[in-house]
C-alpha cells in the first residue's frame, strides 16, 4: 500500500444555523469529511461523492492507524474509474449521520444535553444544503460532478435541482426519483423495530447508557434483505445447514440466518438509532415531483446538469424502471443523459461491487467530463 | 344468510403421543376441526382443506354468536368452488396452532404448567401425521382431496408422500416445494423480533402475564409485505399520506405505514408468539426432497395422487417458478396433473381473494373429481 494511499478525516464547522425543509433549525454544525487528490486551479475538478445509508466520509484511501479502506475505494482513486490523478474528490459525512458530523449523539448546545430525540428530521434537501456551504468553505463554486449510489444519488439528483448551476454532472447510481410503497414498508419495519426497542427510550438511551440493539439488528437484517437479489441470495446461501442437519429449535440453523445474524449484529454494535430513524424517514420522504403534481418532467426542469444513470437488472429495491422514469423525465426537458442498465446478480448491492461493465461506464463518462474540463483549460 | 350456514367447531381428543420428525414427541392432544356437507355412504366425498399461518379450522359458514365468517368461504361452501353439497369438507386447526388445538399455550401434562418454550418444534409432516388421525376418527380411509394454499398447500403435497393411499387428489395453490433463502431470511427477521422482544421471556411468557406484542406486529408487519405485490401496494396505498402533508417525525405518515400498523397490532393481539416460531419454522424445514439428495422427482416417485398445481404470477413469495418446478417433477414420475398460472395483481394473498378464472379452475377441477366419484358409485 502506497503511502499516498492513506488519507485523514478533516472536519468544518459551520456557526450560522440551517433552516432545514421542515421550517425547524439547527444551529451550529459540523461536517467530517475527507479529500483526494488536487483542486486545480480554476476549482474546475472537484467531484462531491455522496454517501447512502450505511456510509461515510471515507469513500476512497486507507486509514493509517486502523488500516479501514474507503467504502468506494474499489471506484474512487489513483488510476480507478474516479480517478483522483484527475478530479479533486470530496467525501462528505452527512449532516445527522452517525461517523462524525453533528448528529443526535451530540450535545445540543441549546441544552447541554444529547439531542437524542430533539435532532430534527432530516431531508435530502437538508443535506445537500449542509453539503454547498462545505462546499463554499472549500472555495468550490461549481463541481464537475455530483456521484452517489441510492441515497446518494438521490442526493446528486436534489444537487441539480437545488443548485443547478453548480453542478456540471450528476451520477446517479442505482437510486430513484421516489420511494415506492413497498420500500415505505420496510423502512417502517425497520423503524417499529427500534421504536419500540425499551432501550429506545424514546430516543433518548444516551442517557440511560444503553443502546437499542435489538431493534437496530431486525431493521438491519430486514433492511440487508432489500439490498441482495433472491437469486444473489440463493447462490449464496441456498438451504444451506450450518452443522449439517436440522435442530429442530429456534436458535440459528441455516447459513443465510447466520450471516443475517453477523450482519445486523455487527451493525447495531456502531450504528445509531436515530440516525437510522433519519435517514429513512429522508428517504421516505425524497419525491422532487411532489410539488408538480407528481410529475417528474416539471419538476426537472430547472436542472442544468447532464447525467449519468446506472442501474441493476436485478435491483428490486430501486430497480431499473425507477432509472428508467428519471431518464425518461431528463430527455424530455432536452437534458443530455448517458443511461446504462447493467446486467448484474447482486441486486441492490451491485452499486458498491466491482464490476467491469459498470466501472468502465463510469471511467468513460468521467473520461468525457475531464476532456470538457481540460478543453476548456 | 341461511341458518345452514351456521357451523360450529367440534373437536377430538387423542390419546397416543404423537411420534415428531425430531424424535421427539408430543402427550395426548386435541384437535380442533369443522366439517360442512355430508359424508357419503362409501366415505368417498372427504375433502381436507389444511390452513396456512393465519388460518384455522373455520374454512367455511359463519359462527350464530360472532358472525365470524370462514377464512376461505368464497371458495368452499354450498354451490361454491368447492362444492359442499357434493364433498364432505373438514378445516383442522393444526397441532400447536393458537386456535383451539393442543399449541404451547396450553397444560403440558407432564409439568402442570404452561408448554411454552418445551413445546416441541413441529414439521409439515407431524401436522398431516395429526390430522391423519382425524381422519381415521372419522372414518375416512381415503380423502377425494387434500387442499390448502401457501403452507396448506405443502400439507396437501406431503399428504400424498407420507399416506399415497389416502389421497386420490392433491390441490396445491400458491405453494412451493421448499423456502428459498430470501423466504428464510424474512422468517428470521420475524423469529428475531419475537425472540428478542424483553416480553418473550423464552417463550415462557405466559407465567408473566404479558404478551411480546412488540415482536409480534414487527414479525407480521415484515410477513405482510410479502404477501403483497409490489405493483398492488403501490396501487392501494403508493404514497399516500394520511394527513395529505409531512410531518416531519417519526410516527405513522404514509398509508402503507397505517395499513401495516393496523395489521401489525391486530394479530399481535390474538396471536400466540411461540406459534408464529413454530410456524416459521415448519415452513423453513419443509423440503421434501433434502432426502433424496435435493431431487425432488424421486422424492415425489412415491406419490399416486392427482394434482392441481395453481400459481399466481404476482406471487414473488412462492413465485409461478416454484410451482413449475413441482409440476416439472410430478410429470417426470408420469403423474396427471393439472397447472394453472393465474394472471392476479394481489400478490400471494391472491390464494385467498375472489378471481374468476381462478375459482373456475378449482370448481371444474372438482367437477372432475365428482365425476369420478359418481361414475364409480
Amino acid at each position: 500500500m502506497p503511502s499516498s494511499r492513506y488519507v485523514s478525516p478533516k472536519s468544518m464547522y459551520f456557526r450560522e444555523p440551517l433552516v432545514l425543509e421542515s421550517g425547524a433549525s439547527i444551529a451550529g454544525y459540523t461536517l467530517v469529511y475527507e479529500t483526494y487528490g488536487t483542486l486545480n486551479a480554476d476549482r474546475s475538478n472537484a467531484v462531491l461523492v455522496c454517501h447512502a445509508l450505511n456510509a461515510s466520509h471515507h469513500v476512497s484511501g486507507v486509514y493509517e492507524d486502523t488500516g479501514e479502506v474507503g467504502w468506494w475505494d474499489n471506484m474512487v482513486g489513483p488510476g480507478k474509474a474516479l480517478d483522483t490523478d484527475r478530479f479533486f474528490v470530496i467525501g462528505v459525512n452527512n449532516l445527522g449521520h452517525c461517523y462524525g458530523s453533528t448528529g443526535p449523539m451530540h450535545i445540543n448546545p441549546a441544552t447541554g444535553k444529547h439531542y437524542g430525540a430533539d435532532f430534527p428530521v432530516m431531508t435530502v434537501q437538508d443535506w445537500v444544503d449542509a453539503q454547498a456551504r462545505l462546499a463554499d468553505g472549500l472555495g468550490i463554486q461549481q463541481f464537475a460532478a455530483v456521484m452517489g449510489g441510492s441515497l446518494g444519488g438521490m442526493q446528486a439528483m436534489t444537487w441539480t435541482l437545488r443548485y443547478p448551476d453548480r453542478v456540471a454532472n450528476a451520477v446517479i447510481i442505482a437510486s430513484t426519483s421516489h420511494l415506492s410503497a413497498q420500500n415505505i414498508a420496510f423502512n417502517e419495519v425497520a423503524r417499529t423495530a427500534i421504536l419500540s426497542d425499551p432501550d429506545f427510550h424514546g430516543g433518548d438511551f444516551y442517557s440511560y447508557g444503553v443502546v437499542p440493539k435489538n431493534g437496530l439488528r431486525v431493521a438491519r437484517m430486514v433492511g440487508h434483505i432489500t439490498y441482495l437479489s433472491n437469486d444473489d441470495m440463493s447462490e449464496k446461501f441456498g438451504r444451506e445447514l450450518r452443522s449439517g442437519e436440522y435442530k429442530f429449535g429456534y436458535g440459528v440453523e441455516f447459513e443465510i440466518e447466520s450471516y443475517l445474524q453477523y450482519q445486523g449484529n455487527k451493525f447495531s454494535s456502531f450504528f445509531d438509532a436515530n440516525t437510522y430513524l433519519l435517514i429513512t424517514r429522508a428517504l421516505d420522504y425524497f419525491d422532487p415531483a411532489a410539488k408538480y403534481g407528481g410529475d417528474l418532467s416539471k419538476a426537472l426542469e430547472k436542472t442544468r446538469a447532464k447525467y449519468l444513470i446506472v442501474s441493476f437488472t436485478t435491483d428490486w429495491r430501486f430497480s431499473p424502471e425507477c432509472s428508467r422514469i428519471i431518464v425518461d423525465a431528463l430527455i424530455h426537458n432536452g437534458r443530455q443523459v448517458t443511461y446504462a442498465e447493467i446486467d448484474a446478480p447482486h441486486g441492490h448491492d451491485a452499486f458498491l461491487l466491482n464490476d467491469a461493465r459498470y466501472h468502465e461506464t463510469v471511467r468513460a463518462y468521467y473520461d468525457r467530463i475531464w476532456q470538457e474540463i481540460t478543453e476548456v483549460d
